[in-house]
């Protein structure tokens, strides 16, 4: 089954202890649409500028992305720059250029109209709802940062409450329900809306409530990281891409596609930015769900 | 097979956003005994003062724990004191009282000394270098903290190159290797002597490094922890406790006992002190194994 994608398309400079990478393909949508494209047919919807590089371009069509949804507007792309510190969990933004994103309108082409699963990535919620108005989803799943959560909880909360699937991090859940406590905080994001929580713990792996039950999934051991950025949005994808292929929502799918999920954002911390993950084949994938079988069965 | 184990029996005042708890039966050796003694013979050495109530020592007897090597000294029982941030993972010492703990000179009876297993509670390693020096066990695990990482390295890496497994948490293992990659700092720790590493991570559950292999194990997710006083040596019990039943340190085993020691850790977080894990039933773990089974199966 289909599935399309709203989000951000942009050019991140990134610094971690392991290097540098300038003006690389980035972005919230380009993250999700190269994990969910092993699985399923995949609409992006977004914008770039007239800056944004052709081969980047050529990448999308090469994984068989559906971009007639990714507009291109006069001026430039969005960019995105920070530096990771020596502990990789902990990151400053040194610099957010919104540029054609500041007006970005999102308008869905009809192939993303009617995919049957939506993701809203981590957009202004009145842009979300925007989107929700045009699609005809059957399921739906979200992310937010706390920005949202602390300047537009209204429309935030409103969209919460149509949404199926929130995926979402420890420090926003505290943001949005007051709850340090992630089991409290979970069934409180659950009273709001969306009766399936994910929340991502990074290096600790992921947690998933759906209805009464939960599921822990382990992260990926890695003894290097060398950059974590889009990790959140791989995530979405595979988790995302998992579903649409499986065309289900039941318990067992929904914790094999965190694995899933898992296990491309494990690809994309190996290398700067896209570098691995455009270059994760099929077996890639067969071979590290196995290694999260044996990681976690007892 | 029977466990011998060394460390403090205390009275504890702790302070939570659930309550507060005043000179309650608490220290690393109480909780680890209290759960070991599910699976086997427990040997307890340590050292408490004219003070210690006489029902602790029978809760002790009824829990079949042998106090043989539990030495009445003059003066007063060690006590501590501290108070959790409703962030509960967080909490601040308000008071340590050694007492009688100051001049503890561990002296195994016969059963401790030729307990196979032992597990060395977080005293100062010269005291559990005494210990070892005293007892002929096959396995040895050990607890330490950043007090004696910062300022007994020497007779840390002494020991650290005479046992089998280390119990540490993340902040530890940072302390010890400089690593704040836990997969790093575990591959570290493991150069080190111990060929086992087992990084605790409270609410994130646990690690188990065991040659080359590796293990995660879930936390149960609990929507109120009252009192986390002694998680981890409740948790260091249960997994002492099932590797000396099974008389094995196969990966298989240690894997399960990792569990074990997740399920009894649990309990201990239920309620203030020793009062939920003094009561755990067979049934109640056989219970919450089956939770963990369920929570990370896909």
């Amino acid at each position: 089954m289909s599935l399309a994608v709203v989000g951000s398309v942009a050019l991140d400079t990134v610094e971690t202890p392991a290097g540098k990478s300038t003006d690389a393909l980035g972005g919230a949508a380009t993250f999700f649409s190269l994990a969910a494209s092993h699985y399923t047919q995949v609409h992006l919807v977004g914008v770039v500028g007239e800056d944004f590089p052709q081969e980047h371009i050529d990448l999308f069509s090469v994984k068989g992305i559906d971009i007639d949804g990714l507009e291109r507007a006069p001026g430039a792309t969005f960019r995105w720059s920070g530096r990771y510190h020596d502990d990789i969990n902990v990151r400053d933004t040194l610099e957010t250029q919104l540029n054609v994103f500041e007006n970005f309108k999102p308008k869905l082409p009809d192939a993303a109209k009617n995919a049957k699963y939506l993701f809203l990535g981590n957009i202004h919620p009145a842009l979300q709802l925007e989107v929700l108005r045009q699609a005809r989803p059957e399921f739906v799943a979200l992310d937010t940062m706390n920005l949202w959560i602390d300047t537009t909880r209204k429309e935030l909360e409103e969209i919460l409450a149509k949404i199926d699937c929130l995926i979402i991090n420890d420090e926003e859940i505290f943001e949005l329900t007051g709850e340090r406590n992630i089991v409290r905080g979970a069934r409180k994001i659950q009273d709001m809306g969306p009766s399936i929580v994910a929340p991502k713990k990074g290096e600790h792996g992921c947690l998933l409530f759906a209805g009464e039950k939960i599921f822990s999934a382990p992260a990926f051991p890695m003894a290097e990281v060398i950059d974590p950025t889009g990790a959140g949005d791989t995530f979405a994808g595979g988790f995302m891409g998992y579903i649409a292929q499986q065309d289900s929502i039941d318990f067992a799918t929904l914790k094999k596609a965190v694995i899933h999920g898992s296990v491309l954002a494990s690809y994309t911390c190996e290398e700067f930015g896209v570098d691995r993950i455009a270059l994760v084949r099929p077996e890639d994938i067969e071979t590290r769900y196995e290694a999260f079988v044996e990681l976690a069965k007892f």
